[in-house]
Formats: structure tokens, sequence, C-alpha cells
């Protein structure tokens, strides 16, 4: 059955987290000067972020939107790895690298083109400002942002799942999760969504060694959103 | 100040609810014949939606979404004007009916235009399901859907205002409300938005006597959206 809308993760599947991360960090280092590859902070940074948001799957914590955590997490590897941070001004500024990370080549045109026949809805981990921030920054738009704030709490919850197709009005068996990541989806499956794995083998650097292909039978394994584009027609 | 983010009231504003109910009671008519005017009926359908937000604006019932609301309000007016509802898929046909609502001749060539420079946001009662259904069916697209289950009231409450400026991550001086409705701009300068008067002297038929003009001194008073885009360029 050809899915009635697509759910699509952001970070890593729509958008290269870590090459917009080290841009950011670069620019940083030109102002203050630091011995750090930005390539080790980037990935130190992005290494805090599933950890950070246990809490709030686990109810421990209140929700927290992605802009809060990603500042307490800076604070902690600016701690541990010894880098000026420069003043709270700056600090935004580089939380505020989430919001402008660039798409994957075929980002933009995979989205625009699957959104003509189908519902295309962000069900991301990041907040309503930042998804905005992001598909503006690149170039593209949702049909409706559901992640984090309208459900609530964090994939891979299963509330974050059935909330988005819930949102949509529709069951979950009409909704195919599109993701790089092979956790992601098969939280999605367990939720009765149907599967699509993008392939993102540089998601994490040049030596990724997760995900670096489909690990069940998804519904649809895909090189990018463009291959993914021609699946579904 | 140029605002960052429009948000948008949609029922009236955006969509002409009125001819786009007339169009599928006709419809429903045919199959189910009645003496009945369809425009005294689409009146009357929408003079229910108003007060039967009340209860959830002033907590005494939980957010419930329009569609429940519509459909409670259609089995109201159709025993109280004698209609042949039909079938219950017929019912959820009519109560659907609100989410394939023709947009104003301007409306889809106006938000396409503001949207290349200006955060467009729905700020509407309408849920999630409904708001993406309109957008797909005239053909626009949101930057963002705010209204009711984000913000988890009705309009007026001021949480609604404030929480729509507050998901994308502005201050309410920032965003402007753009509404053909004075009552919709007033509870949204209380709480701090920059306001837009759209006029719709035709939203409520030929013999419309409300919201003929603006009723204050708002930051703009449009025509339509596209005077809109050359009040804000």
């Amino acid at each position: 059955m050809k899915p009635k809308a697509l759910l699509f993760d952001v970070f890593g599947t729509v958008v290269n987290w870590r090459s917009g991360l080290i841009r950011d960090l670069q620019t940083h280092f030109t102002r203050y000067p630091s011995r750090l590859d930005p390539a080790i902070v980037a990935d130190a940074w992005r290494a805090e972020y599933q950890p950070s948001m246990t809490p709030i799957r686990d109810g421990t914590r209140p929700f927290t939107k992605l802009d809060v955590l990603h500042r307490e997490n800076l604070l902690k590897i600016g701690a541990d790895l010894q880098f000026d941070l420069g003043t709270d001004a700056d600090t935004d500024w580089l939380v505020q690298a989430w919001h402008r990370l660039p798409a994957w080549p075929d980002s933009v045109s995979g989205i625009n083109t699957l959104k003509e026949s189908t519902i295309c809805a962000s069900q991301s981990n990041g907040h309503i400002a930042l998804s905005v921030n992001l598909a503006r920054y690149n170039g593209f738009s949702w049909d409706a942002i559901l992640g984090s704030e309208v459900v609530g709490t964090y994939k891979p919850a299963p509330r974050s799942y059935i909330g988005a197709c819930d949102a949509l009005g529709l069951s979950p068996n009409e909704c195919m999760m599109v993701a790089a990541h092979n956790a992601d989806l098969a939280a999605a499956r367990q939720c009765g969504l149907q599967t699509a794995f993008i392939q993102r083998p540089t998601e994490y650097g040049p030596n990724q060694t997760t995900d670096l292909k489909a690990e069940d039978n998804w519904s649809i394994v895909a090189r990018d959103l463009l291959d993914l584009v021609a699946h579904l027609t």
C-alpha cells in the first residue's frame, strides 16, 4: 500500500549535521583559537545528544526543547575538552548552528517532489522553531512539523510515532517513517508504520561504523531521497 | 518593525468556508433531497462553531479537535432543521467538507509570495490534519501549523497567541496576526502581536453585517493577501 504520509527523520537523514557543526565550530575557533579539531568537537557534541534526551523519554524530566539540551551539552563538552565558548551570545550562536545545518544534495529536490503526491512531515526530535528554520535555510517546507512538541516526547518513544500519525488523522500503516537509522525504523515498525531506510554512510564522517546498511527487511531501502522518489512512483 | 512571522487565521481569512459548505451541502441534498436552502444550513452550522469551543476555552472540556465539534454541531442542526444526514459515512463526508474549503482567489499567490521573505504559519482553530488537508487541497503550504493542538486551546484564549509565538522562538512583537476578524486581532494585540486586518466583506454572504471594516487602528489594513504583500514590501 502506497503511504499517504511520509514522516521524515531530519538530523542525518535530511540534513548533514556533522558538516554544519564543523563549519560553524571552525568559524568559532577563528575567534577563539583552539588546537582542537572541529570534527572531534562536533562528534563529542553529538555524542551527548541521545543521552540528554533519556530523562525526557522516561518521564523523569519534563519536555525540554533541543535548544536547551544542545546548550547544556555544549557547556559540558566545552568544560571536558577545555575550549573557550566565548560570550553568551557566542554560545547562543553555536547552539543556533543546529538551525542552519545544510541539507544533503538530494534532500530539497527529493522532498519537493515527494510532496507533490504525498504528505511530507518532519518527524524529528527538533522543535518547531528549529524545524522551520532548517527548512527555510535549505529551501523546502513541510506539510506539517510533528516531532517533539506536538507529541511531547522524543523518539523512539512509541507515543512519538503514534502521536504523529494521529495528528495527521491517519492510521500508522498509512504512514511511512523515512530514516537513515535502523533503530528509528525498528521503533516505528513496532508501532505499525511502514519504513524506508535511506543510506547516509558518511553521516558520522569517513569512519562511520553504524547504520551503513539496512539491518532488517524495511519496506523500502533507498540510496537517497531521489531514489525514494523512484521507489514510490 | 517588519514582522519575522505572519500568523494567519484561516477560516474566513484564507478560505471561503461558506461557499465550500454550500457546495458540499448541495451535493448532499442531491442524495438526500431537502427543501432547505444549503446557504441557511451552512450558516446554521457555522453559528454553532464559536459556542462549541467555549467549554474548551474556559477549561471545562478537555481539548477536542474540530472534526468532533463539527460533527456534534452537524447532528444538532440536522435535528433542529430536520434534514437527513444519511449514513455515518455521509455524515463523515460532510464533516470533511471543512478539509476541502476553497481558498479566496488571492490566498495561494499571496501566501506563496509572503513566504519567500517571512515565516508564514497557520494560527487557526483547525487541527493539524484539517490544516494540512486545506493547504494541500488549495496548493500552498505553511512553514508551521500552530493553532489548536500545538497550544492546546482555541483562540481568542491568550495562551493560543503567546504559545504560537513561543513555538517559533519569537517574541509577540516580532509576529503579526493576519485575520479578517476584528475580535481576533484585538485578542492578538492584547498579547503584544502586530496586527493585519484583511477585508472579507462577503465571508458571511451578501448580507454580512460584521467585520465589514477595520474597527481599530490595526498595524495594517489590506484589501486581500496580495494587498498585504504590497504593504509588507
